[in-house]
């Protein structure tokens, strides 16, 4: 994401990184980070946004899921970049006024306000996306650590 | 732990990895890595064990402490060592002969097999001995990444 604030959200690049199950969790975790690094260098962000993890959910993906989030913290905090992080239904309330909307409706959305023909593929990357637009639209400026909103910044 | 084996354990050092909740979650994983890193060029392991993590237990700190694995498996994995996970009741039948033990006995088996005066402390520099022990004794000499014995290789 880039441009200059709420009203001007420009789209730069989007996408995944991709591991296969043939590598061990070490490997694969490696070139998350290795991928996460390189990227931070090529697009040199301000901030890093991801999604909020709820033990509640997911359980059976959730420890691969948080490790692989360790390793994304990580790579973010060792370039100095603030990292936050928003619940999907923050993420659906802010971006379409209805914090259950269904996933399509929050890819439309996206793809409208970033001025894009159709919406973004893969659905991974149409929702890291969003993360990144609820950040952008609902940030002030200061990123002090203690503060929690817009979206809680990760100390925990 | 070093030494040539099943027969000859040899206690060399045991610790903690220590952060605050001043930092954020990204500067304490950094932190993790980087001591991880350091204490890997120092000791030169052959491999690493890790306790596994269930989703049913420790609900509030699994996300915590799947993270900071995250960055551990990582740390192991960028400098080439393979990775082993043991359940603390494999940790515990298999140095006790049961698998319920108390942590309090595991602590003195610990110990004797390691001809130490007394108990290590902190409990979590104990329980890691105990995994690295329990590697140490039950594996075989091949690493293979498909095998599932002793423990299970990390490869989700």
């Amino acid at each position: 994401m880039g441009g200059g604030g709420k009203a001007s959200l420009r789209y730069i690049a989007s996408g995944i990184i991709k591991t296969t199950n043939r590598d061990t969790t070490g490997d694969r975790l490696s070139i998350i980070r290795t991928d996460m690094l390189s990227l931070i260098s090529e697009y040199k962000p301000d901030v890093v946004s991801v999604e909020a993890i709820f033990f509640f959910k997911n359980a059976k993906t959730l420890v691969p899921v948080a490790q692989a989030r360790g390793v994304i913290l990580e790579a973010a905090a060792c370039k100095g970049l603030p990292t936050y992080e928003y619940t999907p239904m923050q993420v659906k309330l802010h971006l379409t006024g209805h914090g259950r909307a269904e996933k399509y409706t929050v890819q439309i959305m996206i793809a409208q306000l970033l001025n894009l023909p159709e919406i973004i593929k893969p659905d991974d990357a149409s929702d890291a996306l969003a993360i990144a637009v609820c950040h952008a639209r609902m940030s002030p400026i200061t990123t002090v650590s203690s503060q929690l909103q817009p979206g809680q910044h990760l100390n925990t």
